[in-house]
């Protein structure tokens, strides 16, 4: 399979680019490293992105933005980075990406355990995981021999250093499990699914 | 108490209205009509509102538009139409609306059976409405003093005649059980709770 990861070389994505290098031909797509450039929140920048890449078999995002601060201290705009980055970015990447898609082809999206379970300073991005949450489930009613799921992972481990203040009381998911979530949605049959890595929710 | 409630005028919220106006202050804000009107869709017009109706007690929001398409069809700004209305909205009518709450005050927010069982055409609707329930248990978790909750209807009686062909083997809701899921927020000790009137999921 060509497999185009979005966000290969973060935290996840890298964890995923390179147990999908093993046996597929990965393509990664990023903010500022990677094989092709792109701006999440810009669909031209979606679509020049696909036009270079061409023709794909999976599409996989693990990136997107989205600002963590007290409801209190958000305004408007600050709502409208996550809407704009992680929220339509990944919209769009499905709206245009869908016509780069070979046959059963998959998208697998990416959110996290703040849509089922939030936590303080997370209005923001809890709202846009679970926007998406729902989009995959009405996505895969239309979309024509392509799959599409989301893997909403909790408090990953190789996120724990940065993050685990956050989270009181989660228990951190090894990168394997999360890794095996993206390898459900990519290798397997199905579709409309939230694969939900959590544990202890 | 003294409520405010966005689409008092609508197919559910004229309902809600007329239920709730038989014991408490009930103040109606509407698009053209109503004691106040306003443009959900515009922070400005939401903030004038609020500084016209001063302190309340409850505000019920029934109101926010979204383009139902084949997610073929849709644009980028036709997802940006829920986005702006439904969503953003009703996260400004919380953001800007807390500081006109008296103390153990509600928000309670309208969604859809959408954001859990989609039908076609629904891939921005479901997005929207998927979005409002993750926000609002996110917030609950900051809101002081404040509660917040959201009644997610299935396909209510009373827009049967506009909507039935849209929701194959739903069975609708009778807008008494509607009227009490508004009821059950506004008046309860609830908060963070997705109020859920289905009746075949």
């Amino acid at each position: 399979m060509k497999i185009l990861i979005i966000g290969g070389n973060g935290t996840i994505g890298s964890k995923v680019s390179a147990h999908f290098a093993k046996k597929h031909e990965v393509i990664i797509a990023g903010r500022t490293s990677g094989d092709v450039t792109l701006d999440m929140a810009d669909s031209d920048s979606v679509k020049a992105m696909f036009e270079k890449v061409g023709k794909v078999d999976a599409v996989v995002c693990t990136a997107g933005d989205a600002k963590w601060a007290n409801f209190d201290d958000l305004t408007e705009d600050d709502f409208y980075i996550g809407i704009k980055s992680k929220l339509m970015g990944q919209v769009n990447l499905v709206r245009i990406g869908k016509d780069y898609m070979n046959p059963n082809g998959s998208f697998t999206l990416s959110t996290g355990i703040l849509a089922d379970h939030p936590v303080l300073m997370t209005t923001s991005p809890a709202m846009v995981n679970g926007a998406i949450h729902s989009f995959v489930k009405a996505a895969c009613l239309e979309l024509s021999n392509i799959r599409i799921n989301v893997v909403s992972s909790g408090l990953v481990e190789d996120a724990v250093e940065h993050y685990e203040a956050y989270f009181p009381g989660h228990n951190p998911i090894p990168m394997t499990k999360v890794v095996n979530g993206f390898v459900k949605s990519v290798e397997g049959g199905g579709t409309g699914e939230i694969i939900r890595m959590y544990d202890n929710s």
